[in-house]
């Protein structure tokens, strides 16, 4: 209360509501170590209704993770450790960034799916390192959200047993009671879905709570904990209303909640010295827990040493030395899809990088996203291909759980065009800095006969424009193999691949540049005649995935014109824009303004690199249904085309969006 | 199985599997006139597993919607009208553009609420003109995706009686049988929503099937059948396999199947003349239906000849005469943030645009989105507010199927953050070219306190990328009025607003300027000095939404200076690019190269705007929890640093990207 009304803006009444099961979880189970938070066996606790911030923070200073009563008073206030909701990696012991409801929910999905594959990895007879549980703490607009929904079919499927979350059954959302929009019987629902359920019917009562939790941990399923509690409780004029959810309580209000509770209504931030020394005890009992885990890990360690010392390498996040050397390189005349080479290329990754655990939503098949031989994750299995089922968002928010549990790089796979399903959970990949490796196919009109509903179109500038998440769309095989070394490499944000449906030639060149070329997100793969002896290019050629193919080969038809035409492959923009000047400036020099871009999406953000005396081939409408071939031939998505236009570029000064030559079917606010 | 076999590309089981229920839906049931398809009281048809395409348009040929074997015969080619999922728009009966699995589902609750309201609106004593059923074929993955668990859940609290959805329940998905991922008991799931629940257990016994749509059409609540069905039923080698679901069965199964069925291996295309006569049927009964419609609305036009014309006005999707002209106007001195400003125009628009209908996910009095006095639209009463709980992707897609319904323009609110989780049914709303406004407010970091979670950066980019998405962000009241006259003005797609949570001043000249200029998308908001006189400004200063005030006050502080600085509000990018260049070029000329962008979001695309020799004040990483202004003051997003900044630009030649002053927190990946 008084944090929030120091900051005149934030939640109260879900921490008001919701402490005493808060209190009960972090006293009695959950098994954590506030003086070494990244302890690896720790039990997680996701506070998935992330508004209720302040009561996560008062835990984390409570028990002695280091944060401080004047971090408290700095709540939602600049450059604070105690933002308006949890973020990772701003205060100890904050396990996830939440908020956007239903992603802790889903990121404690994951959290237990790594929990038991890295189990099954790690634990032998008579040595069991791994063994935690997974909490989280969920509102109700958590469980109305379609990612719960999702996660929670899945969890129940895959039987995570040592998952609980204790819903906060408070009856009041932000618009008013619950009930004016939700009347579903959730018990019932997470039944359905495999759940062990229970309901406490007062909130307020510990031993009730405490009861439930230990039947939940010992059913054998994952379980779902409704805690009937009462927003804002004590508050006596905003209890069990929406008044106490998004908003401070007033001075007023808080003196009569503090009388309320026989609290001293002029005292301010005021913890007990006694209450204080009780939730401190947290730090010996978490030493003696990780001492504890330190003596298993000796053992451990004396006898599988490898094992040991691989795993902790995987806790750190690092890569075994050469991990990536494996990756497969093709010739010009192999001729493959790059998620062909992508499959290849994790397939030569599975030994190397054990870490890598993830799958895809229902569409293994297209993603090729398979492990093979590596067994699935199912309820009676911990194996390592994961199946979503046709569940993007949930998947988004699994992967986020896994990579936040550590030890594991997760890679989920979907169609390009569904990373708009998935979007949400994508951003908080990169919010939160996780490293997560998403393998997005079929990426363009080259998807085909499935159509505009399939087909991407503004999904490359979407996902360009999201900070810290890297879009790699690679041109070849080569590019995407090394594509795969990026992503692997990748330190602190996650890494999208774009994948064609479609065959590719292997350009040549990219067997001996692709590799450090797409790294540095940009790269000259063929130089104009007469480079080398210092003549300047004519025209950049720019391009991106399976246009790179039209940019080299008109490059080709030019030179036979007489006209210098550089071709530069651009797959990863954000990884270009973080190298020097000087290397940029060597791949894209100012001075030559003749360029064409050339990439089967939206032209939105390439004049970047077009310039104002550019031409972008682009499509800025939607797709078609029709053989690929027929789709790039009618849109003119030709090597002709592409020359055509450079020609024009130079000697006439074409510049900005060259339509597509026909459109098909479009929208009528398109047409008209 | 012929058509997708010509085409060597499409799903033929689940039409297989599914043919037996869409046949006793369509001839028993569906009340529908193949002659005259736009009836307005026809039920609805929608087909959620849009891949099932070919089910549908062989439904359309049978009953004689106009659609013809040559156009089967054409599926999934280039231009024809049976693309490889269902388009609204491209062939006639095709209610709703599906594939992306779950927004069908989604759609048919909108079209059931729609039906709802219409008829409580519309309908007298005596006189009932609107009453139609909305049917659905979903799949199982259909059900997997949390947009349907949402729509569900929603559909279930508003007992939406007249919504059936037959389930294709065939165990088999794309990776496999469904159970290796989904184990859930679905029709207790959907007991739990509120749902009435059926099974049938032999998908080809007609009669059960008959059955049991009789009863879920009577029990008061919407109803969920679940068909047990066997995915490419008859062919010997692929029938209950994933093999059939995405591919052709290959000639010598299709022959074989031919054969199980006692047909005409050899045939192709063959449809027996009394199997066509018979479906045909559907022509004189839905004739009849609309004579019958025909006759009841005349009876309804003598007696209430205003409500029929209005009717008749708003099925045709015209608005009424003036029907904006109350939209409200500020002057300077005027402060109030734009989402009140779209308060006060919904509240001027409630009555002369009765079709207005609307609500919010749980954020109605942070989105201002509330027709006060109109009621809500809960079980028991047919208000015009929609509650839509914490539930942004079913909202999206319910918005899709009340504007596929007709008679309706819906708007939808959240933060602008989520529009990322309603991605998808924005998409499709762009795709199919439906009316929605989307009311997305909180669109920057002046959301303040609530952080960077909350906080949208990359989505203006993202959303101006989305082919026929207008997507708008207004720079004062004025210009947030006058966005809502474009919204509603607009035809053949869906419009976006983006409105603010602080306090915006009114600027001067939008007024007399903002209804035109906004409309436009782009205009000239303050001339620079001497312009008047034919002197060219030294500079444009190009800016949207809550920055169109550093704009506007940087100008005048660079006019002390003697820079000649104009000020251009671009609040729609769509708009303005569709205005003749001539026009373009009168607002942002191409000589004045000297140009700042001032927008709090992500730089890319700018520099469609700003040019190779302008600079970019933007914010390319994410935002942060404080107080609005602190923000904004440590960004460096002040008049002071515009001007600055417009200086450099004059005076030294600084252009491209401008970082903002200090960053605050931000994930690792960032920092490095």
């Amino acid at each position: 209360m008084d944090a929030v009304q120091k900051a005149n803006s934030g939640h109260p009444g879900a921490p008001m509501g919701a402490a005493p099961m808060a209190h009960v979880l972090w006293t009695r189970y959950l098994r954590h170590a506030p003086t070494n938070p990244e302890w690896p066996d720790r039990d997680r606790f996701v506070l998935s209704a992330g508004h209720a911030s302040m009561l996560l923070y008062s835990l984390l200073y409570l028990t002695g993770y280091g944060l401080e009563l004047e971090d408290l008073q700095q709540f939602r206030q600049w450059n604070s450790r105690t933002p308006g909701h949890p973020e990772y990696g701003v205060a100890p012991g904050v396990e996830a960034t939440t908020g956007p409801l239903g992603q802790g929910f889903a990121n404690a999905v994951g959290m237990a799916i790594a929990e038991r594959r890295l189990a099954a990895e790690i634990n032998r007879p008579d040595h069991t390192l791994i063994d935690h549980r997974t909490y989280a703490l969920a509102s109700d607009g958590d469980l109305q959200e379609g990612i719960a929904s999702e996660a929670a079919s899945l969890a129940g499927h895959l039987r995570l047993d040592k998952l609980t979350v204790l819903y906060d059954d408070n009856h009041i959302q932000l618009d008013g009671p619950t009930d004016m929009a939700w009347s579903e019987d959730v018990l019932a629902r997470f039944a359905a879905y495999g759940w062990g359920v229970a309901r406490v019917d007062d909130g307020n009562d510990l031993d009730a709570i405490d009861a439930a939790i230990r039947t939940a941990n010992d059913d054998g399923l994952p379980s779902l904990i409704a805690v009937r509690t009462h927003i804002g409780y004590g508050a006596p004029h905003k209890q069990d209303t929406q008044k106490a959810h998004g908003s401070p309580l007033g001075e007023d209000e808080v003196r009569l909640a503090k009388e309320f509770y026989g609290w001293d209504p002029d005292a301010h931030f005021l913890v007990p010295d006694e209450v204080l020394a009780f939730y401190r005890e947290a730090i010996p009992a978490g030493q003696a827990l990780v001492a504890d885990f330190h003596a298993r890990s000796q053992a451990y360690g004396a006898v599988y040493p490898d094992e040991f010392a691989d795993l902790r390498r995987r806790i750190r996040g690092e890569l075994r030395p050469g991990a990536v050397d494996g990756l497969p390189t093709y010739k010009p005349g192999d001729e493959l899809a790059t998620r062909q080479a992508s499959q290849q290329s994790i397939a030569e990754l599975a030994e190397p990088v054990p870490e890598l655990f993830g799958g895809a939503a229902d569409l293994s098949e297209s993603n090729l996203t398979d492990i093979k031989g590596a067994g699935d994750f199912e309820a009676g299995e911990a194996g390592r291909n994961l199946r979503f089922g046709v569940r993007e968002h949930a998947m988004g928010g699994v992967a986020n759980g896994i990579a936040y549990h550590g030890a594991f790089i997760p890679y989920v796979g979907t169609f390009l065009n569904f990373s708009d399903y998935m979007r949400g959970s994508v951003r908080l990949a990169a919010l939160a800095g996780l490293h997560v490796i998403y393998v997005w196919t079929h990426d363009s009109v080259g998807l085909g006969e499935d159509g505009p509903t399939h087909e991407p179109i503004e999904h490359y500038a979407a996902l360009r424009a999201m900070p810290n998440l890297w879009f790699v769309r690679p041109g070849d095989p080569n590019e995407a193999a090394a594509a795969w070394g990026l992503a692997l490499e990748r330190h602190g944000g996650p890494v999208a691949l774009s994948l064609t449906r479609q065959k590719l030639p292997t350009l040549a060149g990219t067997a001996e540049l692709a590799a450090e070329g797409v790294r540095r997100g940009g790269y000259v793969l063929r130089k104009a005649a007469g480079e080398d002896a210092g003549k300047a290019p004519d025209l950049l050629l720019i391009a991106t995935g399976s246009e790179l193919q039209l940019a080299f080969n008109a490059a080709v038809a030019l030179e036979a014109d007489g006209i210098g035409a550089r071709v530069v492959s651009l797959p990863c923009w954000a990884a270009f824009e973080r190298q020097d000047e000087a290397y940029r400036e060597s791949v894209i020099p100012r001075a030559v303004a003749k360029r064409v871009s050339v990439e089967a999406g939206a032209t939105l953000g390439w004049e970047r690199y077009a310039g104002d005396d550019g031409a972008m081939i682009g499509i800025d409408h939607y797709g078609a249904s029709a053989p690929a071939a027929a789709i790039f031939e009618h849109y003119g998505f030709t090597v002709e085309r592409v020359a055509d236009v450079a020609r024009r570029v130079v000697r006439e000064g074409l510049r900005g969006r060259i339509p597509t030559l026909e459109a098909g079917h479009q929208p009528a606010g398109l047409r008209s």
